[in-house]
Protein backbone atom coordinates (compact mmCIF):
# COMPACT_ATOMS: atom_id res chain seq x y z
CA UNK A 1 0.00 0.00 0.00
CA UNK A 2 1.39 3.38 -0.67
CA UNK A 3 1.59 6.19 1.45
CA UNK A 4 0.11 9.41 0.33
CA UNK A 5 2.77 12.07 0.20
CA UNK A 6 -0.44 14.56 1.32
CA UNK A 7 -1.51 12.67 4.03
CA UNK A 8 1.62 12.75 6.75
CA UNK A 9 3.58 16.32 7.32
CA UNK A 10 6.82 16.49 9.42
CA UNK A 11 6.42 18.83 12.71
CA UNK A 12 8.69 19.33 15.50
CA UNK A 13 8.39 17.45 19.10
CA UNK A 14 9.88 17.17 22.18
CA UNK A 15 9.82 13.86 23.93
CA UNK A 16 11.42 13.76 27.40
CA UNK A 17 13.20 16.52 26.53
CA UNK A 18 14.76 16.29 23.47
CA UNK A 19 13.43 18.10 20.29
CA UNK A 20 13.06 15.76 16.99
CA UNK A 21 10.86 15.97 13.51
CA UNK A 22 7.67 13.60 14.21
CA UNK A 23 5.38 12.37 11.34
CA UNK A 24 1.64 13.27 11.95
CA UNK A 25 -1.59 12.93 10.15
CA UNK A 26 -2.30 16.11 7.77
CA UNK A 27 -5.87 17.98 8.73
CA UNK A 28 -7.13 20.18 6.28
CA UNK A 29 -10.86 21.85 5.96
CA UNK A 30 -12.73 20.51 2.52
CA UNK A 31 -15.11 22.08 1.22
CA UNK A 32 -17.90 20.10 -0.61
CA UNK A 33 -20.26 22.15 -3.03
CA UNK A 34 -23.05 20.96 -5.30
CA UNK A 35 -24.24 23.33 -8.07
CA UNK A 36 -21.69 26.22 -6.72
CA UNK A 37 -23.35 25.97 -2.77
CA UNK A 38 -21.88 24.34 -0.11
CA UNK A 39 -23.51 21.75 1.38
CA UNK A 40 -20.71 20.49 3.80
CA UNK A 41 -17.21 21.62 5.33
CA UNK A 42 -15.39 18.39 6.45
CA UNK A 43 -11.98 18.58 8.13
CA UNK A 44 -10.48 16.02 6.67
CA UNK A 45 -6.57 14.47 5.56
CA UNK A 46 -5.72 15.88 1.93
CA UNK A 47 -6.55 12.76 -0.81
CA UNK A 48 -8.95 10.82 -2.32
CA UNK A 49 -11.26 14.00 -2.19
CA UNK A 50 -13.09 13.31 -5.25
CA UNK A 51 -13.96 10.19 -3.77
CA UNK A 52 -14.43 12.08 -0.11
CA UNK A 53 -17.20 14.06 -1.67
CA UNK A 54 -19.29 11.50 -3.94
CA UNK A 55 -19.38 9.25 -0.95
CA UNK A 56 -20.39 11.85 1.09
CA UNK A 57 -23.47 13.04 -1.13
CA UNK A 58 -24.32 9.56 -1.76
CA UNK A 59 -24.31 8.54 2.02
CA UNK A 60 -26.33 12.00 2.86
CA UNK A 61 -29.12 10.74 0.22
CA UNK A 62 -28.15 14.13 -2.18
CA UNK A 63 -26.94 11.65 -5.01
CA UNK A 64 -28.41 8.27 -5.74
CA UNK A 65 -25.70 6.69 -7.45
CA UNK A 66 -23.09 7.62 -10.62
CA UNK A 67 -25.72 8.79 -12.80
CA UNK A 68 -26.26 11.91 -11.15
CA UNK A 69 -23.16 12.95 -11.46
CA UNK A 70 -21.93 15.27 -14.36
CA UNK A 71 -18.33 16.12 -13.32
CA UNK A 72 -16.28 16.93 -10.33
CA UNK A 73 -13.30 19.21 -10.06
CA UNK A 74 -11.50 21.86 -7.38
CA UNK A 75 -12.26 25.30 -7.19
CA UNK A 76 -9.99 28.14 -7.92
CA UNK A 77 -7.14 28.13 -9.71
CA UNK A 78 -3.99 25.77 -9.46
CA UNK A 79 -1.56 28.22 -8.07
CA UNK A 80 -3.85 29.93 -5.26
CA UNK A 81 -4.02 28.93 -1.72
CA UNK A 82 -5.92 26.60 -0.46
CA UNK A 83 -6.36 25.17 -4.06
CA UNK A 84 -7.50 21.55 -3.36
CA UNK A 85 -9.43 22.76 -0.75
CA UNK A 86 -12.76 23.14 -2.38
CA UNK A 87 -14.54 20.95 -4.50
CA UNK A 88 -17.09 21.09 -7.03
CA UNK A 89 -19.45 18.26 -8.14
CA UNK A 90 -21.78 19.02 -11.17
CA UNK A 91 -24.35 17.28 -11.14
CA UNK A 92 -25.58 15.40 -14.13
CA UNK A 93 -27.97 16.91 -16.69
CA UNK A 94 -31.71 15.79 -15.42
CA UNK A 95 -30.47 14.53 -12.05
CA UNK A 96 -32.87 14.84 -9.25
CA UNK A 97 -30.36 16.38 -6.76
CA UNK A 98 -32.09 17.46 -3.37
CA UNK A 99 -29.98 19.93 -1.96
CA UNK A 100 -32.08 20.41 1.14
CA UNK A 101 -31.65 17.49 3.04
CA UNK A 102 -28.00 18.12 3.70
CA UNK A 103 -28.44 21.88 4.14
CA UNK A 104 -30.01 20.22 7.31
CA UNK A 105 -27.01 17.88 8.02
CA UNK A 106 -24.96 19.09 11.10
CA UNK A 107 -22.09 17.63 12.56
CA UNK A 108 -22.10 15.01 9.74
CA UNK A 109 -25.67 13.65 10.72
CA UNK A 110 -28.96 13.49 8.68
CA UNK A 111 -31.85 15.89 10.63
CA UNK A 112 -34.90 16.59 11.01
CA UNK A 113 -36.00 19.77 11.74
CA UNK A 114 -39.01 18.52 13.74
CA UNK A 115 -38.87 19.43 17.27
CA UNK A 116 -38.86 16.30 19.34
CA UNK A 117 -36.42 14.28 17.01
CA UNK A 118 -35.52 10.95 18.87
CA UNK A 119 -33.24 8.14 17.97
CA UNK A 120 -36.24 5.88 16.79
CA UNK A 121 -37.41 8.85 14.45
CA UNK A 122 -33.82 8.87 13.27
CA UNK A 123 -33.99 5.33 12.05
CA UNK A 124 -37.45 5.52 10.62
CA UNK A 125 -35.98 7.95 8.50
CA UNK A 126 -33.52 6.36 7.03
CA UNK A 127 -35.50 2.89 6.61
CA UNK A 128 -37.87 5.49 4.45
CA UNK A 129 -35.08 7.05 2.64
CA UNK A 130 -33.65 3.31 1.81
CA UNK A 131 -35.28 0.33 2.74
CA UNK A 132 -33.74 -2.59 4.86
CA UNK A 133 -30.67 -4.20 3.18
CA UNK A 134 -31.29 -6.70 0.60
CA UNK A 135 -30.69 -10.54 1.60
CA UNK A 136 -27.30 -11.79 1.38
CA UNK A 137 -25.72 -15.34 2.17
CA UNK A 138 -24.90 -15.95 5.42
CA UNK A 139 -20.85 -14.23 6.18
CA UNK A 140 -18.74 -16.71 7.53
CA UNK A 141 -17.50 -15.29 11.34
CA UNK A 142 -13.84 -15.89 10.91
CA UNK A 143 -14.27 -13.07 7.83
CA UNK A 144 -15.48 -10.64 10.04
CA UNK A 145 -13.28 -11.65 13.23
CA UNK A 146 -10.46 -10.84 11.11
CA UNK A 147 -11.11 -7.96 9.09
CA UNK A 148 -9.26 -5.55 10.89
CA UNK A 149 -6.06 -7.43 10.62
CA UNK A 150 -7.09 -6.71 6.58
CA UNK A 151 -7.50 -3.27 7.27
CA UNK A 152 -4.15 -3.36 9.12
CA UNK A 153 -2.66 -4.19 5.90
CA UNK A 154 -3.42 -0.97 4.23
CA UNK A 155 -2.79 1.91 6.50
CA UNK A 156 0.67 2.97 5.41
CA UNK A 157 -0.26 6.47 7.22
CA UNK A 158 -0.80 4.79 10.41
CA UNK A 159 2.45 3.15 10.13
CA UNK A 160 4.30 5.97 10.08
CA UNK A 161 2.11 9.02 12.31
CA UNK A 162 0.41 6.25 14.76
CA UNK A 163 -2.68 8.17 14.75
CA UNK A 164 -5.14 8.25 11.76
CA UNK A 165 -8.19 6.66 11.31
CA UNK A 166 -9.17 3.56 8.42
CA UNK A 167 -11.65 2.44 6.55
CA UNK A 168 -11.84 -0.86 4.22
CA UNK A 169 -14.67 -2.52 2.27
CA UNK A 170 -14.08 -6.20 1.43
CA UNK A 171 -15.59 -8.98 -0.29
CA UNK A 172 -17.01 -12.62 1.06
CA UNK A 173 -13.59 -13.68 1.06
CA UNK A 174 -11.82 -10.90 2.72
CA UNK A 175 -10.40 -9.35 -0.50
CA UNK A 176 -9.81 -5.77 -0.32
CA UNK A 177 -11.96 -3.58 -2.93
CA UNK A 178 -11.32 0.16 -1.57
CA UNK A 179 -9.02 1.44 1.78
CA UNK A 180 -8.66 4.64 2.41
CA UNK A 181 -7.09 6.36 5.82
CA UNK A 182 -8.61 9.86 7.09
CA UNK A 183 -8.21 11.63 10.46
CA UNK A 184 -11.94 11.94 10.16
CA UNK A 185 -13.78 8.09 10.62
CA UNK A 186 -16.34 9.20 8.55
CA UNK A 187 -13.85 10.62 5.78
CA UNK A 188 -12.57 7.59 5.55
CA UNK A 189 -15.76 5.27 5.14
CA UNK A 190 -17.08 8.13 2.52
CA UNK A 191 -13.64 7.38 0.45
CA UNK A 192 -14.08 3.99 0.93
CA UNK A 193 -17.23 3.76 -0.29
CA UNK A 194 -16.82 6.80 -2.84
CA UNK A 195 -14.39 4.84 -4.39
CA UNK A 196 -16.35 1.38 -5.15
CA UNK A 197 -19.41 4.33 -6.37
CA UNK A 198 -16.91 5.42 -9.00
CA UNK A 199 -16.08 2.05 -10.10
CA UNK A 200 -20.02 1.04 -10.31
CA UNK A 201 -19.73 -0.86 -7.72
CA UNK A 202 -22.02 0.76 -5.34
CA UNK A 203 -24.65 0.30 -4.47
CA UNK A 204 -23.59 -3.05 -4.09
CA UNK A 205 -25.07 -5.53 -5.93
CA UNK A 206 -24.86 -8.98 -4.08
CA UNK A 207 -22.46 -10.58 -7.68
CA UNK A 208 -19.18 -12.77 -6.43
CA UNK A 209 -16.30 -10.71 -5.45
CA UNK A 210 -18.97 -7.55 -5.02
CA UNK A 211 -18.26 -5.63 -1.97
CA UNK A 212 -20.11 -6.72 1.38
CA UNK A 213 -18.28 -5.64 4.76
CA UNK A 214 -17.60 -2.29 5.78
CA UNK A 215 -14.86 -2.66 8.14
CA UNK A 216 -13.50 0.49 10.66
CA UNK A 217 -10.90 1.56 13.42
CA UNK A 218 -12.47 2.98 16.24
CA UNK A 219 -16.20 2.78 16.88
CA UNK A 220 -19.70 2.29 15.24
CA UNK A 221 -21.61 5.30 15.16
CA UNK A 222 -25.16 5.57 14.25
CA UNK A 223 -23.54 7.61 11.44
CA UNK A 224 -21.43 4.52 10.04
CA UNK A 225 -23.81 1.97 9.96
CA UNK A 226 -25.98 4.26 7.93
CA UNK A 227 -23.09 5.03 5.54
CA UNK A 228 -22.65 1.12 5.28
CA UNK A 229 -27.10 0.30 4.68
CA UNK A 230 -26.91 3.44 2.15
CA UNK A 231 -24.23 1.85 0.44
CA UNK A 232 -26.43 -2.02 0.69
CA UNK A 233 -23.43 -3.62 2.07
CA UNK A 234 -24.22 -6.50 4.51
CA UNK A 235 -21.96 -6.17 7.32
CA UNK A 236 -20.14 -3.54 9.34
CA UNK A 237 -16.95 -4.51 11.67
CA UNK A 238 -15.45 -1.55 13.90
CA UNK A 239 -12.22 -2.05 16.05
CA UNK A 240 -13.83 -0.88 18.97
CA UNK A 241 -17.59 -0.41 20.76
CA UNK A 242 -20.80 0.05 19.44
CA UNK A 243 -23.22 2.10 20.27
CA UNK A 244 -27.24 1.84 21.09
CA UNK A 245 -28.56 3.53 18.15
CA UNK A 246 -25.89 1.63 15.50
CA UNK A 247 -26.63 -1.44 16.99
CA UNK A 248 -30.57 -0.32 16.62
CA UNK A 249 -30.04 0.38 13.25
CA UNK A 250 -28.39 -2.49 12.14
CA UNK A 251 -30.85 -4.19 13.87
CA UNK A 252 -33.82 -2.93 11.48
CA UNK A 253 -32.27 -2.81 8.44
CA UNK A 254 -30.51 -6.27 8.42
CA UNK A 255 -27.13 -5.82 8.34
CA UNK A 256 -24.45 -7.74 10.46
CA UNK A 257 -22.83 -5.84 13.07
CA UNK A 258 -19.81 -6.84 15.11
CA UNK A 259 -17.31 -4.83 16.84
CA UNK A 260 -14.28 -5.09 19.23
CA UNK A 261 -13.23 -6.86 16.48
CA UNK A 262 -9.36 -7.77 18.19
CA UNK A 263 -7.44 -10.51 18.32
CA UNK A 264 -9.56 -12.41 15.99
CA UNK A 265 -12.34 -12.15 17.87
CA UNK A 266 -15.74 -10.08 17.24
CA UNK A 267 -18.45 -9.60 19.30
CA UNK A 268 -22.13 -9.70 17.28
CA UNK A 269 -24.62 -6.71 17.97
CA UNK A 270 -26.72 -7.35 14.97
CA UNK A 271 -27.13 -9.68 12.99
CA UNK A 272 -26.01 -13.21 14.56
CA UNK A 273 -28.35 -14.97 12.58
CA UNK A 274 -26.75 -14.04 9.21
CA UNK A 275 -22.89 -15.48 10.24
CA UNK A 276 -21.87 -19.04 10.26
CA UNK A 277 -19.37 -20.96 12.04
CA UNK B 1 -17.73 9.19 39.58
CA UNK B 2 -21.27 8.43 39.68
CA UNK B 3 -22.74 6.46 36.42
CA UNK B 4 -25.36 8.51 34.51
CA UNK B 5 -28.27 6.40 34.02
CA UNK B 6 -29.13 7.14 30.72
CA UNK B 7 -25.82 6.87 29.28
CA UNK B 8 -25.70 3.58 29.00
CA UNK B 9 -28.16 0.43 27.86
CA UNK B 10 -28.55 -2.92 27.66
CA UNK B 11 -28.29 -4.57 24.11
CA UNK B 12 -27.83 -8.36 23.00
CA UNK B 13 -24.44 -9.73 22.17
CA UNK B 14 -23.13 -12.49 20.86
CA UNK B 15 -19.70 -13.97 21.67
CA UNK B 16 -18.37 -17.09 20.39
CA UNK B 17 -21.89 -18.58 20.48
CA UNK B 18 -23.43 -17.23 23.53
CA UNK B 19 -25.89 -14.99 24.01
CA UNK B 20 -25.50 -12.41 26.60
CA UNK B 21 -26.45 -8.90 27.62
CA UNK B 22 -23.83 -6.36 27.17
CA UNK B 23 -23.70 -2.60 28.50
CA UNK B 24 -23.30 -0.13 25.27
CA UNK B 25 -23.08 3.42 25.21
CA UNK B 26 -25.79 5.22 24.33
CA UNK B 27 -26.08 7.72 21.49
CA UNK B 28 -29.24 9.97 20.74
CA UNK B 29 -29.71 13.09 18.57
CA UNK B 30 -29.57 16.49 20.52
CA UNK B 31 -31.06 19.42 18.38
CA UNK B 32 -29.66 22.14 19.45
CA UNK B 33 -31.83 25.98 19.03
CA UNK B 34 -31.27 29.32 19.66
CA UNK B 35 -34.01 31.72 19.43
CA UNK B 36 -36.52 28.56 18.04
CA UNK B 37 -34.12 28.29 15.65
CA UNK B 38 -32.06 24.77 14.86
CA UNK B 39 -28.30 25.63 14.83
CA UNK B 40 -26.73 22.01 15.51
CA UNK B 41 -28.28 18.27 15.63
CA UNK B 42 -25.58 16.25 17.15
CA UNK B 43 -25.45 12.97 17.95
CA UNK B 44 -24.32 12.31 21.64
CA UNK B 45 -24.82 10.67 24.74
CA UNK B 46 -27.45 12.22 27.01
CA UNK B 47 -26.39 13.73 30.31
CA UNK B 48 -25.27 16.83 30.82
CA UNK B 49 -27.61 18.33 28.04
CA UNK B 50 -28.07 22.31 28.99
CA UNK B 51 -23.88 22.23 29.48
CA UNK B 52 -23.10 20.32 26.03
CA UNK B 53 -25.13 23.45 24.49
CA UNK B 54 -23.83 26.37 25.89
CA UNK B 55 -20.24 24.74 25.98
CA UNK B 56 -21.00 24.28 21.59
CA UNK B 57 -22.68 27.61 21.08
CA UNK B 58 -19.60 29.47 23.14
CA UNK B 59 -16.95 27.17 21.22
CA UNK B 60 -18.49 27.96 17.92
CA UNK B 61 -18.68 32.09 19.16
CA UNK B 62 -22.69 32.44 19.02
CA UNK B 63 -22.38 33.02 23.00
CA UNK B 64 -19.61 35.25 24.19
CA UNK B 65 -19.83 33.98 27.83
CA UNK B 66 -22.88 33.02 30.16
CA UNK B 67 -23.91 36.92 30.31
CA UNK B 68 -25.16 36.24 26.66
CA UNK B 69 -27.54 33.06 28.21
CA UNK B 70 -31.07 33.78 29.20
CA UNK B 71 -32.60 31.07 29.67
CA UNK B 72 -32.22 26.86 28.65
CA UNK B 73 -34.78 24.38 28.74
CA UNK B 74 -36.14 21.20 26.55
CA UNK B 75 -38.40 21.93 23.98
CA UNK B 76 -42.05 19.85 24.12
CA UNK B 77 -43.61 18.40 26.51
CA UNK B 78 -42.30 15.57 29.15
CA UNK B 79 -44.65 13.27 27.90
CA UNK B 80 -43.96 13.20 24.29
CA UNK B 81 -41.71 10.55 22.34
CA UNK B 82 -37.88 12.15 22.21
CA UNK B 83 -38.60 15.08 24.62
CA UNK B 84 -35.41 15.82 26.07
CA UNK B 85 -33.64 15.71 22.68
CA UNK B 86 -34.37 19.08 21.66
CA UNK B 87 -32.79 22.21 23.83
CA UNK B 88 -33.66 25.70 23.16
CA UNK B 89 -31.34 28.56 24.30
CA UNK B 90 -33.02 31.71 24.78
CA UNK B 91 -30.53 34.45 24.77
CA UNK B 92 -30.09 37.49 26.92
CA UNK B 93 -32.36 40.70 26.55
CA UNK B 94 -29.66 42.83 24.35
CA UNK B 95 -27.19 40.07 24.00
CA UNK B 96 -25.19 39.95 20.61
CA UNK B 97 -25.78 36.98 19.05
CA UNK B 98 -24.57 35.93 15.62
CA UNK B 99 -26.70 32.65 14.68
CA UNK B 100 -24.86 33.37 10.89
CA UNK B 101 -21.65 31.93 12.02
CA UNK B 102 -23.06 28.83 12.69
CA UNK B 103 -25.50 28.32 10.06
CA UNK B 104 -22.18 27.58 8.37
CA UNK B 105 -21.19 24.97 10.80
CA UNK B 106 -20.80 21.92 9.46
CA UNK B 107 -19.61 18.30 10.59
CA UNK B 108 -18.72 20.51 13.72
CA UNK B 109 -16.09 23.31 12.81
CA UNK B 110 -16.35 26.95 11.63
CA UNK B 111 -16.31 27.61 8.21
CA UNK B 112 -16.04 30.14 5.59
CA UNK B 113 -18.16 30.49 2.66
CA UNK B 114 -14.90 31.77 0.56
CA UNK B 115 -13.84 29.03 -2.08
CA UNK B 116 -10.34 28.40 -1.61
CA UNK B 117 -10.89 27.69 2.48
CA UNK B 118 -7.30 26.03 3.79
CA UNK B 119 -6.08 25.39 6.62
CA UNK B 120 -4.22 28.49 7.43
CA UNK B 121 -7.28 30.62 6.77
CA UNK B 122 -9.55 28.18 9.73
CA UNK B 123 -6.24 29.44 12.05
CA UNK B 124 -6.62 32.86 10.95
CA UNK B 125 -10.01 33.61 10.91
CA UNK B 126 -9.65 31.65 14.65
CA UNK B 127 -7.18 33.82 15.92
CA UNK B 128 -9.44 36.78 14.31
CA UNK B 129 -12.29 35.98 16.23
CA UNK B 130 -10.53 35.33 20.17
CA UNK B 131 -7.25 36.65 19.98
CA UNK B 132 -4.24 33.96 21.34
CA UNK B 133 -4.29 32.38 24.55
CA UNK B 134 -2.91 35.27 27.63
CA UNK B 135 0.20 34.42 29.56
CA UNK B 136 0.23 32.11 32.11
CA UNK B 137 2.86 30.76 34.53
CA UNK B 138 4.69 27.39 33.16
CA UNK B 139 3.12 24.05 33.47
CA UNK B 140 4.60 21.06 35.16
CA UNK B 141 5.24 18.25 32.55
CA UNK B 142 4.24 15.83 34.84
CA UNK B 143 0.65 17.14 35.23
CA UNK B 144 0.32 16.96 31.60
CA UNK B 145 1.59 13.45 31.14
CA UNK B 146 -0.46 12.19 34.11
CA UNK B 147 -3.74 13.66 32.70
CA UNK B 148 -5.19 10.83 31.40
CA UNK B 149 -4.70 8.79 34.38
CA UNK B 150 -6.77 11.39 35.97
CA UNK B 151 -9.25 11.04 33.27
CA UNK B 152 -9.34 7.49 34.06
CA UNK B 153 -10.95 8.24 37.38
CA UNK B 154 -14.07 9.75 36.02
CA UNK B 155 -15.19 7.48 33.27
CA UNK B 156 -17.87 5.21 34.60
CA UNK B 157 -19.97 4.74 31.49
CA UNK B 158 -16.60 3.83 29.98
CA UNK B 159 -15.53 0.93 32.80
CA UNK B 160 -19.05 -0.81 31.91
CA UNK B 161 -19.14 -0.06 28.17
CA UNK B 162 -15.32 -0.13 26.83
CA UNK B 163 -16.56 2.33 24.15
CA UNK B 164 -17.45 6.24 25.13
CA UNK B 165 -14.93 9.57 24.86
CA UNK B 166 -14.23 11.61 27.51
CA UNK B 167 -12.75 14.79 28.73
CA UNK B 168 -12.43 16.76 31.60
CA UNK B 169 -10.29 20.04 32.67
CA UNK B 170 -8.00 19.78 35.42
CA UNK B 171 -6.39 22.96 37.24
CA UNK B 172 -2.15 23.21 37.81
CA UNK B 173 -2.26 20.93 40.95
CA UNK B 174 -4.44 18.48 38.57
CA UNK B 175 -7.53 18.64 40.49
CA UNK B 176 -10.21 17.76 37.90
CA UNK B 177 -12.81 20.77 37.83
CA UNK B 178 -15.18 19.04 35.54
CA UNK B 179 -15.18 15.79 33.51
CA UNK B 180 -17.71 14.44 30.97
CA UNK B 181 -18.65 11.32 29.05
CA UNK B 182 -20.23 11.18 25.64
CA UNK B 183 -19.80 8.83 22.02
CA UNK B 184 -18.20 12.31 20.61
CA UNK B 185 -15.00 13.70 21.60
CA UNK B 186 -16.63 16.99 20.78
CA UNK B 187 -19.48 16.60 22.90
CA UNK B 188 -17.72 15.34 25.87
CA UNK B 189 -15.46 18.58 25.61
CA UNK B 190 -18.21 20.76 25.13
CA UNK B 191 -19.73 19.34 28.21
CA UNK B 192 -16.91 19.96 30.25
CA UNK B 193 -16.60 23.22 29.06
CA UNK B 194 -20.11 24.12 29.49
CA UNK B 195 -19.73 22.88 32.69
CA UNK B 196 -17.10 25.57 33.80
CA UNK B 197 -18.83 27.86 31.69
CA UNK B 198 -22.29 27.66 33.82
CA UNK B 199 -20.44 28.49 37.02
CA UNK B 200 -18.57 31.21 35.73
CA UNK B 201 -15.31 29.84 35.12
CA UNK B 202 -15.06 30.19 31.37
CA UNK B 203 -13.24 32.13 29.95
CA UNK B 204 -10.90 30.88 31.92
CA UNK B 205 -8.82 33.54 34.11
CA UNK B 206 -5.14 33.02 35.69
CA UNK B 207 -6.62 32.75 38.89
CA UNK B 208 -5.23 29.84 41.54
CA UNK B 209 -7.15 26.74 40.87
CA UNK B 210 -8.70 28.19 37.81
CA UNK B 211 -9.20 25.66 34.99
CA UNK B 212 -5.94 25.88 32.77
CA UNK B 213 -5.87 22.08 30.98
CA UNK B 214 -8.38 20.00 29.09
CA UNK B 215 -7.40 16.26 29.12
CA UNK B 216 -9.12 14.26 26.07
CA UNK B 217 -9.33 10.87 25.35
CA UNK B 218 -8.47 9.99 21.95
CA UNK B 219 -6.85 12.42 19.11
CA UNK B 220 -6.31 16.06 19.27
CA UNK B 221 -8.15 17.82 15.91
CA UNK B 222 -8.35 21.48 15.13
CA UNK B 223 -11.34 21.47 16.81
CA UNK B 224 -10.79 20.21 19.96
CA UNK B 225 -7.43 22.66 20.22
CA UNK B 226 -10.21 25.31 18.68
CA UNK B 227 -12.32 24.53 22.00
CA UNK B 228 -9.32 25.31 24.21
CA UNK B 229 -8.35 28.06 22.75
CA UNK B 230 -11.55 30.02 22.90
CA UNK B 231 -12.49 28.67 26.70
CA UNK B 232 -8.66 30.69 27.32
CA UNK B 233 -7.14 27.29 28.81
CA UNK B 234 -3.51 27.00 28.72
CA UNK B 235 -2.95 23.24 27.51
CA UNK B 236 -4.17 20.38 25.67
CA UNK B 237 -3.59 17.00 26.68
CA UNK B 238 -4.55 13.91 24.34
CA UNK B 239 -4.26 10.14 24.75
CA UNK B 240 -3.65 9.32 21.14
CA UNK B 241 -2.07 11.32 18.26
CA UNK B 242 -2.25 15.04 17.29
CA UNK B 243 -3.11 16.44 13.39
CA UNK B 244 -1.36 18.78 11.71
CA UNK B 245 -3.78 21.31 12.12
CA UNK B 246 -3.87 20.96 15.58
CA UNK B 247 -0.16 21.44 15.76
CA UNK B 248 -0.39 24.37 14.32
CA UNK B 249 -3.02 25.97 15.62
CA UNK B 250 -1.87 25.46 19.25
CA UNK B 251 1.73 27.12 18.06
CA UNK B 252 0.02 30.16 16.83
CA UNK B 253 -2.15 30.72 19.65
CA UNK B 254 -0.03 30.09 22.32
CA UNK B 255 -1.43 26.46 23.67
CA UNK B 256 0.68 23.33 25.00
CA UNK B 257 -0.01 20.66 23.18
CA UNK B 258 0.99 17.56 24.35
CA UNK B 259 -0.12 14.22 22.92
CA UNK B 260 0.58 10.43 22.85
CA UNK B 261 0.07 10.87 26.80
CA UNK B 262 0.05 7.32 28.08
CA UNK B 263 1.98 5.61 30.88
CA UNK B 264 3.37 8.87 32.31
CA UNK B 265 4.82 9.89 29.69
CA UNK B 266 3.71 13.04 26.63
CA UNK B 267 4.83 14.37 23.64
CA UNK B 268 4.76 18.19 22.88
CA UNK B 269 3.96 19.63 20.05
CA UNK B 270 3.65 23.09 20.58
CA UNK B 271 4.54 25.16 24.01
CA UNK B 272 7.35 23.50 24.76
CA UNK B 273 8.69 25.97 25.79
CA UNK B 274 6.01 26.75 28.45
CA UNK B 275 6.29 23.65 30.65
CA UNK B 276 8.95 22.90 32.59
CA UNK B 277 10.67 19.49 34.26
Amino acid sequence: MRLERKAVAQRRVSRAGAEADDSVAVEEPLDIRVAGETVAVTMRTPGADHELALGFLFSEGVLHGLEDVGSVFYCGRADEEGYGNSIEVTPAPGAHVVLRRVDAARRGTLTTAACGICGRQSIDDLIAQCGPVPAFAPLPHELLAHGPLALRGVQPAFDVTGGIHAAAVLDRRGAILASAEDVGRHNAVDKAVGMLLRAGQIPAQRTPGGPEVLVVSGRASFEIVQKAAVARLAAVVSVSAASSLAIDLATRTGLVLASFARGGAAQLYAGAGLVTG
